[in-house]
C-alpha cells in the first residue's frame, strides 16, 4: 500500500493454521503430563497466569480447561479450600472406554479387524483370569450364565449379559490396561452383534444354544485354572460368534 | 423457614450432581454417534436449536461442541457454504493415541502390566506384518536399523528410532485398530524406557548391541514372511528390553 510492493512480492503466504488457540493450550498441558512435569493431583496455574505465560487470551485457557475437564484429564473446583482451582485428575478408565468406543463407531474399521483385535485381547484376558480370578469373580460369572439360560432372556438381554460375561473375565484378569481395552472393544461390538443376531430370525435359537455352551466351557476352564484351554476356547468362541453373526469365516 | 418443617424433615438431601450441563450435552451427542444415528459427515442442529431441544443454554451447547472438537469428534466450520456448521468428523487415529498415552501417563498402571499389553499387541502386529508388509515397508524398517548402527546415535536418538521401528511394524501389519493401540502403548513407553536406559550408565552399550541384534532378527523374520518367528522374536525382545531397563524379569 505504501511502497512495500517489493517486500510483498517476497512474502511467503503460508496458509493460516487451522488449529485454534485453545487447542494449542491443550497441547501444552498434555505435554507437561506426558513428560511427567504435571502429575495427578498437581495444581495448574490460575487461568489469568497461564494465559499470560502462554501469551493467549483467558478465554482460550478457559476453553482448553473445559475440554480437558470433559475428557477427565483436569478437575476444576471453585472456592478457596485446599482442593480449589484446577488440578490434574486421574483419568478414569471410563474415559478411555468412551473414546475407544467412539473411535470404533466413527473410524469405520472393518468388522473383521475389530474382531481380530477382540480375539487378541480376550485371549490375553482369559489367560490371566484362569490364574487370577477369585472365587467371587467366578461365582458372578456363573450367575450371568444362569441368567442367560432363562427362557425369558430375549436376544437384547442375552447380548447385554454376554457383554457382561466377557467384560467380567477381562476385569478378573487383573491387568487394568488390557481390561480397559477389552471392555472398550467388546462394548463397541454390542450394537453390531445385536443387529447381526436380529437379522438371523429363528436361526438365533440354535446359535444362542451354542454360545451358551461355549460360555460354560470357558467358565469351566477358568475354574480349573487351565490358561491354555481358556485361551483356546475364547478364540474359537469369538470366531464362532463372528461366523454366526456375519455368516462367514473370519478372513 | 415458613412452616414447612415437616416436609423438610422428610426431604432427601441428595448430594448435588457434579456433572456439568455441557457434559450432559456431550453425552447426548456421543449416544447418537454410538447408536449410529449420527455418522461421519452428518451435520448437527444449530447451537440455538439444539439448546432448545435439550432444554439447556446455548453456552452449554457451545462448550460441549468445543470439547468434542478438541477430541476430534466434531468439526466446526464458519460461513454459509455446504461445509459450514458443525459436522461429525472421522475421529483421527491420533486422538486415540493421544488419549491412550495420557491414560498410561496418568493412570499409573504398573510398568509390568503395560509391558504385557505391549507384548500382546506387538506379537499380533508382528504376525500380521510378516504376511502383509510391502517391500517399501521393509526397506523403511531397514533404514531405521541402519541409522541405529551409526556411532553418532546417542541413546535419545536410539530410543526415537526404536519407537519408530516398532510403530512401523504395527503400521505394516494392516490392522488399523491394533496399530493404533500398539502405537499408543509404545509411545507411552518412550519416556520411561529412555529414563531407564539413562540410569544404566555405560552398561547401555552392550544392551544397545543386543537390542540392535534383536531388531535385525525380527526384520529378517518379516522379510522371510515367517509369522511364528516374528511373533516369538518380538516377545523375547520386549522381555529382554524390560529386563535390561528394569533389571528384573517380567513378573
Amino acid at each position: 500500500m505504501t511502497g512495500f510492493e517489493s517486500d510483498a512480492a517476497d512474502a511467503e503466504w503460508r496458509p493460516v493454521a487451522r488449529t485454534r488457540t485453545y487447542e494449542l493450550v491443550i497441547d501444552r498441558v498434555e505435554e507437561q503430563i506426558v513428560s511427567g512435569s504435571l502429575e495427578v493431583g498437581d495444581r495448574l496455574p490460575a487461568e489469568r497466569d497461564l494465559a499470560k505465560m502462554l501469551g493467549v487470551s483467558r478465554a482460550a485457557v478457559r476453553e482448553a480447561f473445559r475440554a480437558l475437564e470433559a475428557q477427565g484429564v483436569l478437575r476444576m473446583n471453585v472456592g478457596t479450600g485446599p482442593d480449589s482451582g484446577t488440578t490434574v485428575a486421574a483419568l478414569p478408565s471410563e474415559a478411555l472406554t468412551r473414546l475407544l468406543r467412539l473411535h470404533v463407531a466413527l473410524a469405520n474399521f472393518p468388522v473383521a479387524d475389530v474382531v481380530r483385535a477382540r480375539i487378541m485381547l480376550e485371549r490375553e484376558s482369559a489367560r490371566h483370569a484362569a490364574t487370577r480370578a477369585r472365587p467371587d469373580d467366578l461365582a458372578r460369572l456363573g450367575e450371568l450364565l444362569d441368567e442367560m439360560d432363562s427362557p425369558d432372556c430375549d436376544r437384547a438381554r442375552f447380548n447385554d449379559l454376554d457383554t457382561e460375561f466377557h467384560v467380567g473375565i477381562a476385569e478378573a484378569g487383573g491387568n487394568r490396561l488390557v481390561a480397559d481395552m477389552t471392555i472398550a472393544i467388546r462394548e463397541s461390538m454390542r450394537r453390531p452383534l445385536l443387529a447381526a443376531f436380529d437379522d438371523r430370525g429363528d436361526d438365533w435359537y440354535p446359535i444362542a444354544e451354542e454360545l451358551r455352551h461355549d460360555h460354560r466351557a470357558i467358565h469351566q476352564a477358568l475354574r480349573d485354572g487351565d490358561a491354555d484351554a481358556a485361551e483356546k476356547l475364547t478364540e474359537s468362541h469369538i470366531r464362532a460368534s463372528y461366523r454366526h453373526g456375519w455368516a462367514q469365516e473370519l478372513p
